[in-house]
């Protein structure tokens, strides 16, 4: 799976149409609800590579953040930076293509690049940031193996430079109410959680379904493994394996784990469709979690001793829905990409290192565990789940 | 697990309390509210064999009901009689004990015979009661192995006797619309099912949990193997097995399983606390299934092609909560066990066949299935259920 020198523009040149295809319909909810402190202060340039779908939702992001900016974006088709450039008022000196990107080491105006490309590409990107001299925010999953994981870390640590993983859910007010209810042990041990997030993506009913369907197609990468290393687990199932993780604080010992059935055997030739998966963690919990590409699923649930407490919808972009033992749970639709920007960059601004769980090392984390994920249903048995850090 | 001859006498020695120990916590509302034709013909006389506390509840059931009464009891104890004797006007002759319960083929009065014992004996008294001529009611799991309900199936139609499961969801609104909106697809085929019920029975908080704990009093049937045939599977993931096979309509192909974490292993030394399970059904849907006596759980889910339904609580005794992609679910949350009691009794009165999904045959699938997940627990491996009937 370890791919090198990836050419960005070969990969687009069907379509020019990148990180898309499979993504979460976004609801927007503006920050202006929430009354914060506003900072005038000198506000971080970020940088997006890569401007499909996902972009321009962080874009959004950036126009609402405070401690951070859209500065530059890095694309290979010149009229996409002519029409980002328009539309963001970015200067031209700040606009590059993969071949010229190196070259933004010598630009002082960019202090962060944010990655938002097909998975495979997150490793090669990620270390030319960071010998760029730049802070580096990579989004989920943070790569395709722990191997390049930790290639990532390390030269982001010999570059000086810091790197945070795309973790919006970690800024967002109901999941940070699930973590606290369950870290904090309000209702007592957590003992069981569920996390599910599938979106169907294959139409069942039409009599052509697939008919079409073209693997090499860019919009379809992430049902290519060159691209994507892996189907819904890669791509949504991380937040159920995170999910897990932030209720319970803890990471888990050992795994085990079903494919679903594939519905759509051209579509899901090469990645899984769905996916199940249990694991047993350190304090006695178990999590039951699952992902899919062939049926919708939005929901986290947690049974502690004393309650229990859940949200649905609870991953994608919400508006989200909560409640537990308590009654229903009541805080503000944020702008997630926006919470998460400022978050990350206010951090930079003041020189303050990152915390873990929105760092590689989490990403890391993430990686180990997917990968004993697939191991325990590729062999279907149990598989511990080894942290080499 | 075979047992032969058990001594109701000798298993409630002790303390004379029967199928108590972990149950459900009742809700009772009545069926009042549901407006329907009143019937003033003949009733059927249910005997209630074993007066534990679901013996109390169905008691109750007896009251509503249009087409039985209580008429008489099957107990160990003579000063349980008597009280049950006051409070339902039941007549001397048609109270009997253990040893002299075979004595009821002479007794006109009495048409079906309920079975509320532990599980392990449901299969004497079951053969019993076909022997002495009377159709029977046996309460669920229908026994501890699939060759004991194959026993009980063949001694029924030896006797030319009706033989039910006391599967009461099967006459409940919120359940029978999971079972129509899936079976009649009306959001489509149904892709993944997620059903899960467990009650906390371990004292986690407290310094002294379990500390008196004794395998051998009756009060704890459940937990010993020779009483129940298992744990928290058999008593409650059986409703999930019941709830994933009538929301899809389909029995599963093959199912894997997984145990989960002992917290007391001294009330678990002889069968398990927590277990999940991932049942493969032919028409593609996967089933993800979890049931535990060390948290509390009581959900239906169902994503299908083109919308969700749920429920939660879904499988107690209610209230019920139902939801689906159209909104609210509102049905009325009525006595089961009188709905229940009514549906088979009418059939019987009529001389009609009951419905195969509430009879022995249903029973020993759930048998079937159960013994596969089991399998597949302990081998750690995926499970073919193999259906000899």
């Amino acid at each position: 799976m370890f791919m090198k020198k990836t050419s960005r523009r070969s990969f687009l040149a069907q379509t020019g149409v990148t990180a898309a295809g499979i993504a979460i319909a976004p609801t927007f909810l503006s920050n202006k609800a929430i009354p914060k402190t506003k900072y005038t202060g000198k506000k971080l340039n970020v940088t997006l590579v890569g401007l499909g779908r996902y972009a321009a939702i962080l874009a959004d992001g950036l126009q609402e953040s405070q401690y951070c900016k859209l500065a530059g974006v890095v694309t290979g088709h010149p009229e996409k930076g002519e029409a980002w450039k328009k539309q963001y008022n970015i200067p031209d000196k700040n606009i590059y293509n993969y071949e010229n990107f190196d070259s933004i080491v010598n630009n002082k105006d960019i202090d962060v690049i944010y990655i938002v490309l097909p998975n495979a590409m997150h490793k090669e990107y990620t270390i030319r940031a960071a010998k760029a001299g730049k802070h580096v925010i990579c989004e989920k999953p943070m790569a395709i193996s722990s191997q390049e994981c930790n290639d990532m870390i390390e030269a982001c640590k010999q570059a000086g430079v810091q790197l945070a993983i795309g973790y919006r859910l970690h800024y967002e007010p109901y999941n940070l109410e699930m973590k606290r209810l369950g870290q904090d042990k309000v209702f007592g041990e957590v003992h069981y959680v569920e996390a599910g997030l599938g979106y169907q993506t294959i139409n069942f009913e039409g009599a052509n379904a697939g008919k079409d369907f073209n693997i090499n197609d860019p919009l379809e990468w992430r049902l290519n493994r060159r691209w994507s290393g892996g189907g819904a687990l890669m791509n949504l199932g991380v937040y159920c394996v995170q999910a897990s993780r932030y209720i319970l604080g803890e990471n888990p010992t050992s795994v085990s784990a079903q494919y679903g059935t594939v519905h759509d055997a051209k579509r899901f030739a090469q990645v899984e469709e769905t996916i199940l998966w249990q694991a047993n963690f350190p304090g006695g919990a178990v999590a039951n979690c699952n992902t899919s590409y062939g049926y919708n699923i939005d929901r986290l649930y947690a049974s502690a001793a004393n309650g229990f407490f859940e949200l649905a919808p609870a991953i994608s972009y919400g508006p989200f829905k909560g409640a537990s033992s308590n009654g229903d749970m009541h805080f503000p639709n944020i702008n997630q990409q926006a919470a998460q920007l400022d978050g990350i960059c206010k951090l930079i601004l003041e020189n303050k290192a990152l915390p873990d769980h929105i760092s590689g090392k989490e990403g890391l984390i993430d990686l180990y565990i997917m990968e004993a994920i697939y191991k325990a249903a590729n062999t279907a048995s149990k598989v511990d789940v080894v942290y080499s850090m």
